[in-house]
């Protein structure tokens, strides 16, 4: 032990979030199967840097506040003044400049997945972190793009996060509209102040319809136009019949015009897609508030916790590039806020937080009898040490993975140590040249003979859920 | 098309790179590689936030030119003053403030990987850049950790370097000493100023031993000593005999005191337990520039481009975290300087570029034939589309990627958007409700009858290779 002596003791930074091996183990499995899925249907992978110019961050000026620059600790004087740079606070920006960079070496429509960390400076509280993992998928196409993608959105979303680990119990609703219907309704009835209303009927699950009608009040909208409004847009459609229901819904009101049609029939087709798909909801009352989104919207909430807000929302643009490049590229995306709803899971206790190693197998190594003289333990312990190497080695050739005790100790610290790690299975390689190979299930607390090249555990270790499977 | 308007045409930051899709998928495979390797060795996976407290990156005060710190675009006035962040430079530090910070949380010997970015302001040049992949193991014990962990460590690597796709054909070397030997030697020759002389020793390889006698003589060392330290460093042990070789050529020499023989012993025992390994060579020039390293260390090199310098290095160190924590903590570990070793590969243009898509398959949509009402042709487009998808739907079931074609097109145009992705497989469902499903081979040029249900490829399709294979 060394001596005592001054410590800095170290503390987590706020809004920085930041896991044990146990959880982080888990949140790999999600990322893992959330890579799957949106491979299966396609999509490609692309980084892109942390860091953009601080005037490609700040092009939209929306969020300025919350933009976090860098800045060299000892900038050397004389030197050359480089481009500000800033962390990116969202995926959709980068991927806005980098589609129009590389446009002529990518092929359209362009699907595109990206997995990494933003960034934003704002003030952390309960589930808003400062750096978090969002996960995005976004198809783009040039000059135009099938509506059938704005259904493959929330398919794939679905089958993400109904295959997540430890999300089996979860009710989740995935809520669909298209801005052009409110939009529409808006122009139809003449309101003066679109965006704050749009504003205020996106709160109708935070606030209900009556907080938004105070609201609305407040606004200066009369009476009879909002309880339009609300009966409008306060209803939902789910189910098969889903599409024909909206359909209906919409058209027996009096105020129409063409740009709210022209989202009914959009929403039609869509969830007329997504009819086998039981968490699906046409919510006329989803805005989004970001300025960009043209078409259908999408937002996930709990179901009984709506005030959580949505944990993977998105939408349909009509322009993803268009201070880059002299082209039309409509795109539409979804992004699932990873870092916010990982944290909540895990909160809530809902993760098996068992597993601090991703070993399957503990190698054991024999304790040598210490009547010996010390030269012969040493040479029986580096006999054992071999045999035992080159039986893990036959196991990591059929995919195993193992983990080598570190020192040869009694055999029940051994079988301590891998419960600790949550190690399944502890492998006894044989003590003598002639030695048979036994295993041990943990879980089952059965021991039995067998042979490192023919094992097979009787179970699927926990480690192969959620992995990447062969394509074959 | 949109009209002609004045854009900002984005560029790349120096120093940040990017790749286009088809070699961030191979930069995938190696991830996906590197920690199948470090898993099937028991590595547990941990992240660390992007940044820490700029006290804590700045303790070892050695590289703070290079530091970014980060700043909120926009403070507020009266906002209570914040400790400053910066990102990290490495995963050293991070772990070591991890370890400390969750010491009670963690099982010892605590084996973990990380592969995370990493942030140096430094000036770009070839090879280097400023924000960048690094990929780590390291072991850490509680008071003692054993000498077979350093062996695993080349081990693990040379599985990790001979695997990478593209890198088939590169020879390298995974270069090894000990520091106590050279630093014992400098003691019993009472050399006054060993620090210079150690790092002019470790430039060997860049230098010639020429240069070395120079810049040591340019010390003030004589000649006879100059000449001893050469005649002892200058020295590579390899293959079967390297470990007894390396301690006869050490035991050979008149001076030597306890600390040269302690890790004589120490590089005897490592390189026998590497004597499997052709590519593992004791190298006693080897030093390592960082000050912490105070026992086996490691370099690994191109074989015929020494230049380029190391892209693999590590070591032992006696105690990780005393700054943090009252435990004494000896580790061992390695870093791979990923995008470093990824950047010289693409850039050599060794690795296939082939893939834009991950898709195994790509689901032709078979056009309508045009004679028919425009009705017609849309009730059978949705008829045909239905289709397809349920057969892309049973593909995915059985773990193959699939990207539907985005509309009914001439056959003709669907194949070549396939071979523009870089797809190996077409397949068309049946155009009616009793046709056949055929798929055709891109590779092969070769068309065949199939089921969705029981349609395996001839050959594996190149997705699988690099990816996580189930344990059983």
């Amino acid at each position: 032990m060394s001596e005592k002596k001054s410590v800095y003791k170290p503390k987590s930074i706020s809004g920085y979030p930041e896991w044990l091996p146990e959880a982080r183990y888990v949140e790999q499995q999600w990322f893992d199967h959330i890579r799957r899925v949106f491979e299966s249907y396609g999509f490609c992978n692309i980084e892109t840097p942390s860091v953009e110019e601080l005037d490609v961050i700040t092009a939209k000026g929306e969020v300025d506040k919350e933009i976090y620059v860098l800045e060299r600790l000892h900038q050397e004087d004389g030197e050359k003044k480089e481009s500000r740079l800033a962390l990116h606070f969202d995926q959709t920006v980068p991927l806005a400049r980098y589609v129009a960079q590389h446009f002529g070496d990518l092929v359209f429509p362009f699907k595109r997945y990206q997995m990494q960390r933003v960034w934003r400076g704002e003030r952390p509280q309960k589930g808003r972190f400062r750096e978090f993992y969002q996960c995005d998928i976004d198809v783009i196409g040039v000059d135009q793009l099938g509506l059938h993608f704005d259904a493959e959105m929330p398919a794939i979303i679905y089958e993400v996060l109904s295959g997540l680990q430890g999300m089996e119990n979860e009710k989740f609703q995935l809520r669909i509209s298209n801005r052009k219907i409110l939009i529409g309704v808006m122009e139809a009835l003449e309101i003066e102040n679109p965006e704050e209303t749009l504003r205020s009927l996106d709160k109708m699950a935070k606030i209900t319809p009556d907080g938004v009608r105070a609201e609305l009040t407040g606004l200066g909208l009369n009476q009879n136009t909002i309880t339009s409004l609300l009966t409008f847009a306060d209803q939902k459609f789910e189910g098969v019949g889903a599409g024909l229901d909206l359909h209906n819904h919409i058209t027996s009101f009096n105020f129409k015009n063409d740009l709210m049609l022209e989202g009914a029939e959009e929403l039609h087709f869509v969830m007329d897609q997504l009819s086998h798909i039981p968490d699906a909801v046409a919510d006329l009352s989803i805005v989004r508030g970001l300025d960009y989104y043209t078409g259908t919207v999408y937002e996930t909430t709990f179901v009984g916790n709506e005030g959580y807000g949505s944990i993977c929302s998105g939408g349909r643009y009509d322009d993803l590039a268009s201070s880059y490049i002299n082209k039309k590229l409509p795109g539409v995306g979804i992004s699932i806020g990873f870092s916010r709803l990982f944290a909540y899971m895990l909160e809530q206790g809902k993760l098996p937080l068992t597993r601090k190693s991703p070993a399957d197998i503990l190698m054991a190594l024999p304790p040598v009898r210490s009547d010996e003289s010390l030269n012969d333990i040493k040479n029986k312990e580096n006999e054992i040490r071999k045999r035992a190497q080159e039986t893990a080695q036959i196991l990591r050739k059929n995919n195993y993975k193992v983990e080598m005790f570190h020192m040869p100790q009694k055999i029940g610290k051994q079988i301590a140590y891998a419960e600790k790690k949550g190690i399944p299975y502890v492998w006894f390689p044989p003590f003598d040249e002639d030695g048979k190979h036994e295993v041990k299930n943990m879980a089952a607390q059965t021991q039995t003979e067998t042979t490192p090249e023919n094992w097979k555990p009787k179970t699927q270790p926990e480690t192969q859920k959620g992995q990447i499977n062969d394509a074959a």
